[in-house]
């Protein structure tokens, strides 16, 4: 039997291409003490991959030669005397291949859920990243404004939403006619502005007449400037991500920062999803009953195979998913 | 009898120069219903006042004929009738004269303090500012590791000196050799990292061991890019001022946010002094605590002569005063 795996062949220098990608055929991997041997079944594809190739984050960083690593869903298929038996589910810390190898202090069990894909999406690290923080670190209150870049992504959907359910005005920034239309029509938004526009920062202005209150910032760069433009004093910028710097060797600041943070009293504050983990049960109760009231649609982008997984990436930085992007390596465990 | 003021003549583009300023002779202003005459005592000179002159922050911009604002401390001369008498030594917004007509609501009754222009430092604004932004912003804790930019000026050296107190690790950045050695010798810092050195990267590393728990920043720019760098996981940043960012037409953004606000979970905060008039009373009752303990050493840079005004300010954007700078205009009432 062999195992097929994703490598990094070289890191990329600006925008990542299919080249820095090669897919290999390998022996099974060797199982050690204290690993489990599991079977993909979903792979998660997240922008904050890519900035694991720019060097340490919250994580060590990608090398060179490296199977790219990644979160995903698997099957166990060798428990090998740890807790977890053969055909438990399994969630954590992956990489792109067929078969893994891996500790089993990293994975978490996961209950059978239906259709498993959401375990990826709202129930997953994107839902709890839209929950936390916008309720834990944005601190949001109904009759505020709240505006959230990156839309039409995973995370971004799901903040519109949740915010919508909490009785705020929700906005939403997304690139290009359609996903603003998108976003407004399928995802209920009260406005959608379009990035791309030249004329962006009047149309935020006439989107927001109250200012923003909340703005959860998925990309930094211009975006993150003009959005600054528009808080009310006492606003909070959620910072979750900054999609815009990660592809790219030239990244910019935004030039009103520090001095609009001071004039508007603003608090800009960073998170990752693991830091709330004592408030996982109360997201996901909340989830769950917005997702049964139909206040929360579920929009899943699931790419077929595991060597479409360098495309998959790549499309996501440009841009091209609309809601949680996710590699179907293999069929649901029955 | 006659009035001198300092008028703006111009804004300034770029760099802030004497002839945006004049010096002129009005006769005594008139005192309208529900103002109060003053003769000015002390003049405060804040490099916030340069971004007043670029437009609307968190008070109207200075428009070219103004008599230039500030804060200041005077004597009423005329009380007409509002709850102020002759006599009393009050504080708030003035302008750069040696007479005006201020609106009664606007100041406050000080009480009389030997010497005076100590309202002006450690139990004025630059104390009050150093002690909310790092107790009620900051929130300092003993054994951190704080640090501070513009660690000679008014704020900066009252935060290094508080932190002291707090039982914190304090390192300041100031400019050039011979006020870093002020710093440490005469505040007593634990280090002080010159901003103007090249290798100021590894002089902060050296100088943190621990890395940063709280960074004071008064001046945005590059020293703020420098600095985030060298934060802990879950550090604080107070945003005080951006004093790079003010006297320049060429402003720059720390290019590193808001990526490592995300990583490492920072809280980036602004806030200005009259947020927390609530916390006032407690926060005059520790400063007093700590100048009669020796804790806190109470640096003043006081300027002779209302025609001085500009070349103060203008000195104190390049960097050229230790301690709180003052401009007096006439000698304290007996």
């Amino acid at each position: 039997m062999t195992n097929r795996q994703v490598r990094v062949t070289e890191l990329p220098k600006g925008t990542l291409k299919q080249d820095n990608f090669e897919l290999t055929e390998a022996d099974m991997p060797a199982v050690q003490d204290g690993q489990v041997l599991v079977k993909t079944t979903l792979i998660s594809i997240d922008a904050a991959m890519r900035a694991w190739m720019q060097g340490a984050t919250y994580r060590a960083p990608v090398k060179p030669g490296d199977a790219m690593p990644c979160y995903a869903i698997s099957e166990v298929v060798d428990g090998n005397g740890t807790k977890f038996q053969s055909g438990d589910l399994v969630a954590g810390e992956s990489v792109w291949a067929d078969y893994a190898a891996l500790p089993a202090r990293g994975l978490m069990k996961l209950p059978k859920v239906e259709p498993l894909s959401h375990l990826m999406s709202v129930y997953g690290i994107a839902g709890k990243t839209a929950f936390h923080g916008l309720v834990n670190v944005g601190r949001v209150i109904a009759g505020e404004t709240v505006l959230v870049s990156a839309a039409a992504g995973s995370v971004g959907g799901f903040v519109g939403q949740i915010a919508k359910a909490f009785g705020c005005r929700v906005v939403g920034i997304a690139g290009g006619p359609e996903k603003c239309a998108w976003v407004t029509e399928e995802l209920g938004f009260d406005a959608c502005v379009d990035y791309r526009d030249p004329g962006m920062f009047k149309a935020l202005r006439a989107a927001c007449p109250d200012g923003v209150d909340v703005y959860f910032d998925n990309v930094g760069g211009q975006v993150l400037e003009t959005a600054l433009f528009v808080m009310n004093e006492r606003g909070r910028v959620v910072c979750c991500g900054a999609v815009s710097q990660y592809d790219t060797d030239a990244a910019t600041g935004p030039r009103n920062l520090p001095g609009l943070v001071v004039v508007k009293r603003l608090r800009m504050e960073g998170f990752i999803v693991m830091d709330f983990v004592r408030e996982d049960a109360a997201a996901l109760r909340a989830l769950q009953t917005w997702v049964a009231s139909g206040q929360i649609k579920v929009t899943e982008d699931i790419v077929e195979g595991l060597e479409n997984a360098p495309a998959a990436l790549i499309g996501l930085l440009a841009g091209e998913n609309k809601g949680k992007r996710m590699v179907r390596v293999a069929a649901d465990p029955s």
